[in-house]
């Protein structure tokens, strides 16, 4: 669990998301909220969902200059919550039973804002986990948690020690491995099939897959780059891929 | 010209990136190169490309503490360049004889991640050029260019006095107008045609399209979310409906 549980966490998020994520917290157990600090007048502070929800001893009106020399944070809109509470699972679950499954993986992901958009792609997609490894990754920072919008109070992020193990328990269980990685044998990202169970698995930012990761894939997949510099961002790789994968599931 | 020709520029690369935007400088005139400062034994010290490349009299070898007193970027990779030139065009090019050309219009983005994110994905895409409106957008700002990766120096950037006349000039020329939006009347993105001429255009990170761009629009595209926080981020959704249009164009 890696202290997950007890290191607090601050979320820097609009009224309307911190709203749906103390609606989450409320109901699910998942997290504790600690503490709610409203910068007074500002839009957040004149939020009525919020009113209603929030327990008022948890909460705390602040004066712009108290907000600021207690959060530093300049993009704030008016409201930071502290909470704890485990962001992570590092067991997979039993997929046995289920079908049309898609997971992402992140293989050595290193910077937070691509881990935090990814989140945020993710679940917009309809993507029902990511995997990522325990080492050589970003951990789950909070700008990961601030890019993300929200989005992973809703998507189960699955640490394993061993990515390449998991595959294989994956595979197990039917799952197809697709590797987006341009190499001569991949076939263009759209000729893949996504429909059944599948694992999505995406590298790092500069260096791509791994070697150990690559022979793991039942599938290869590339996009193909048509400008000058060719340089393209893994959570704009992945918002391709994944949107190719709901255009296969609902284009009828 | 908005004195853009006048004031200088950094730009914060690693070194592969500026060898390309070097050799693009000097053979298109487009920009002046004022001063080339590299970090004594980073990677992009060692770089043999750039010895070839680089006049002598404008580099600067530079100590640690030289380097990071004059340039306080956290994330350099070792080599700053400073320079002047037009970045931007305030005029459609005549796409008369043109054929299969696609611009993408930012309605009022405001966000220089996002605008420079989606610069590098539109040259990844095979996109023609970028239009923009001159208020309510982000300018083109040393983070634009750095979160661009230097695609910049390829994309034609158009900022228009009004975005509306840009698109009836564009009609004329036998471009039709799609618009990303959440409509009831709007098609999902892979049921629009993006062969021929086209402009792709998407709204600001939380409002949208205007009223007045909608009105021109010929088409309406719409992504369906199907997750629970629900909030694509506007290059993702770029990336996801740039690609759609590449695969149109080679599915066979």
């Amino acid at each position: 669990m890696n202290g997950q549980k007890r290191k607090s966490k601050k979320l820097v998020l609009d009224s309307g998301k911190v709203y749906n994520f103390l609606q989450i917290s409320l109901t699910s157990n998942r997290f504790n909220i600690l503490s709610i600090d409203i910068l007074k007048n500002s839009r957040a502070d004149g939020d009525p969902r919020l009113k209603n929800l929030i327990d008022n001893h948890l909460v705390s009106q602040l004066r712009k200059d108290q907000f600021y020399k207690k959060h530093s944070e300049s993009r704030t809109q008016g409201i930071i919550v502290e909470f704890s509470g485990k962001l992570i699972e590092n067991r997979l679950p039993d997929f046995k039973n289920k079908s049309n499954v898609c997971l992402l993986a992140l293989d050595q992901i290193e910077d937070p804002q691509n881990f935090g958009q990814i989140i945020r792609t993710a679940d917009c997609a309809g993507i029902n986990g990511i995997l990522f490894p325990q080492h050589h990754s970003v951990p789950i920072t909070q700008t990961v948690l601030q890019v993300s919008q929200g989005a992973f109070v809703n998507m189960p992020l699955y640490q394993l020690t061993n990515l390449s193990q998991g595959f294989e328990e994956l595979k197990k269980n039917d799952f197809w491995i697709v590797g987006l990685e341009n190499s001569i044998d991949a076939k263009p990202w759209y000729k893949i099939d996504y429909g059944g169970k599948t694992v999505i698995v995406v590298g790092s930012e500069g260096k791509g897959l791994r070697q150990k990761t690559m022979k793991k894939c039942d599938f290869k997949a590339t996009i193909p780059m048509k400008g000058k510099i060719n340089s393209l961002n893994v959570s704009a790789a992945v918002s391709a891929i994944l949107f190719e994968r709901q255009r296969q599931l609902y284009k009828d």
